[in-house]
């Protein structure tokens, strides 16, 4: 028979959640503040709780995902709740930093639960897909012991390790990188707007060049990873000619009067990087100029 | 019979462009302000000029890939080579930003000269291969005129529009594009050594994520160019759960004492953006607070 779980939160994510988990069959309790945003997942075979206390009754494992860890804590920092909790699994899905994700697991470790941390990498609507992502950290046995449940989840749910920070960590760093394509793609459209570059040829554009600059990504970790930052054979493209043609970005941002801040940014890791003399080293050389102290 | 071509500065992109010249059967002459750069060319059948009016003298068309327009303008801002210049083409690959494009344009129409301003999207080992891309603007009968050997420089040349400066303006847009993918992985980079995540983790779950970010540029660019700012059906991520996510990131930052320049940079236009009503709107819509003077 199929373990009992209960959904703590039925937002857009939290009832994602809970449908794949009614879709694969599991015994599912459903709780959330406003209880209206609950109702709609009875119909499917849910039942929904009355209280929290009653959802953590209810099931051996809670699953919560709220919007944040402010809001975990207002829902389970409550005497009879932490008290039920004991002995349970606790898999916080709602997103948070590292520092957060240690804290809780401090604070369900000193309850007796268990905890796993994950980041849901993924929109509600990969929830139950083999595409659905999310990355989990915590103890190892506790995820192996409900992969089933994981896979019920998303086809793609990866335990990344034991630390409980790990997966907010990791969440936060591809961010990061999605945002940086993001944000840079907003500078391509500004340019592209004010040079009256219709936006159907820049997408062209970069139909072609995306597994070139996916390439140019990879090989930044990888040399990262592997100190190569001197320019070697392989290094057709140090700091300088890079430089070179940002000059030309500047130039063109300032006359068109698009906002410089992130640019800007930019401009002061490189400059940092070729002050300590690394004009003619591989871009990744730039990896070494972004703390705060330099 | 093939076309006589004369390539004025030979450092390392110009070398690469008259040797896939050479390779096409062209006769081609060569220049090069410091002449031991030019040499090592003369084995492969370029004749070396002894001055850039002699070059110009030597062939209908001269392409010039010096380091930028001010290199350009000291090799043939001279008289003697000005009125030599009459009647020919000049094809100049050397980066520059649109405007810069725009004056060299009406320089040479003053001086009788047709000119096309092109923008290489590639680094010196791609010249003369079917991956080699370089983006042309300027009148499209000279462009097409000269089609084979456009294609002698790269499988992948294109005109792109009448108006000079267009090449370089796209050029700066995909840079832009590509920087901000390479800034936001150094930025994913310092998250994981400040968390003690491996680099090779790092850049297994990018090898995932991609695709995904690849999509989400191109839809960010689709939707701007059809103004559909608000969130729809298919928008189940718009500006308030990044938001929300970028905190974390921000936090994490600090917390690590990571720089912050760039994401501030970010912060600052999702703020704009949010300050004016688009919290629940697509991403898509910041692409409207990039402006200066908002
Ligand atoms: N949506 C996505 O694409 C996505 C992707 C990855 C990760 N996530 C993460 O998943 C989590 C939920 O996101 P969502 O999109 O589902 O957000 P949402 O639709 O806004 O839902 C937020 C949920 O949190 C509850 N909540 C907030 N404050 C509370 C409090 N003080 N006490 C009790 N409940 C509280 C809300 O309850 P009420 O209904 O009573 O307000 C609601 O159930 C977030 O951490 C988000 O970062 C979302
Ligand atoms: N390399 C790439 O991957 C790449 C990619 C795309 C575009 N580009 C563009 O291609 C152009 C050349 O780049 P590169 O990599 O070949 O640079 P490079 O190896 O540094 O060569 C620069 C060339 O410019 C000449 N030059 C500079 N100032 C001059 C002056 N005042 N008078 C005469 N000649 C002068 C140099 O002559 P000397 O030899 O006498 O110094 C040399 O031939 C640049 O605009 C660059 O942005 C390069």
């Amino acid at each position: 028979m199929k373990l009992s779980i209960s959904v703590v939160g039925t937002g857009r994510m939290g009832s994602a959640l809970a449908r794949a988990l009614l879709r694969s069959g599991y015994r599912t309790t459903v709780w959330n503040r406003t209880k209206q945003k609950a109702e709609p997942l009875a119909a499917l075979g849910a039942t929904v709780a009355g209280s929290v206390l009653e959802a953590v009754n209810a099931a051996e494992i809670i699953i919560v995902n709220v919007s944040d860890y402010q809001a975990t804590a207002a829902v389970l920092h409550d005497e009879a709740v932490a008290s039920a909790i004991r002995g349970k699994l606790v898999v916080e899905l709602t997103s948070g930093t590292p520092h957060g994700a240690r804290e809780a697991a401090e604070w369900f470790a000193e309850h007796g639960a268990s905890y796993l941390d994950g980041a849901i990498m993924a929109t509600p609507d990969f929830i139950g897909t083999d595409a659905g992502t999310i990355l989990i950290s915590g103890p190892r046995q506790a995820f192996d012991a409900n992969e089933e449940m994981f896979r019920a989840l998303g086809g793609n749910v990866q335990h990344i390790g034991e630390e409980p920070g790990r997966a907010n960590a990791l969440d936060s760093a591809l961010l990061a990188l999605m945002w940086g394509a993001l944000f840079g793609t907003l500078h391509a459209i500004a340019v592209c707007q004010a040079e009256e570059i219709d936006l159907g040829e820049l997408a062209r554009q970069w139909t072609a060049i995306a597994p070139v600059v996916d390439g140019l990504v990879a090989d930044l970790i990888n040399r990262t990873n592997a100190g190569r930052f001197a320019s070697d054979d392989e290094t057709l493209s140090s700091i300088s000619p890079h430089y070179g043609a940002f000059q030309h970005l500047l130039e063109l941002m300032e006359a068109r009067k698009i906002d410089r801040s992130v640019v800007d940014g930019y401009d002061a890791i490189f400059q940092r990087a070729i002050a300590a003399g690394h004009l003619h080293d591989d871009f990744a050389a730039l990896s070494q100029f972004l703390g705060k102290s330099r």
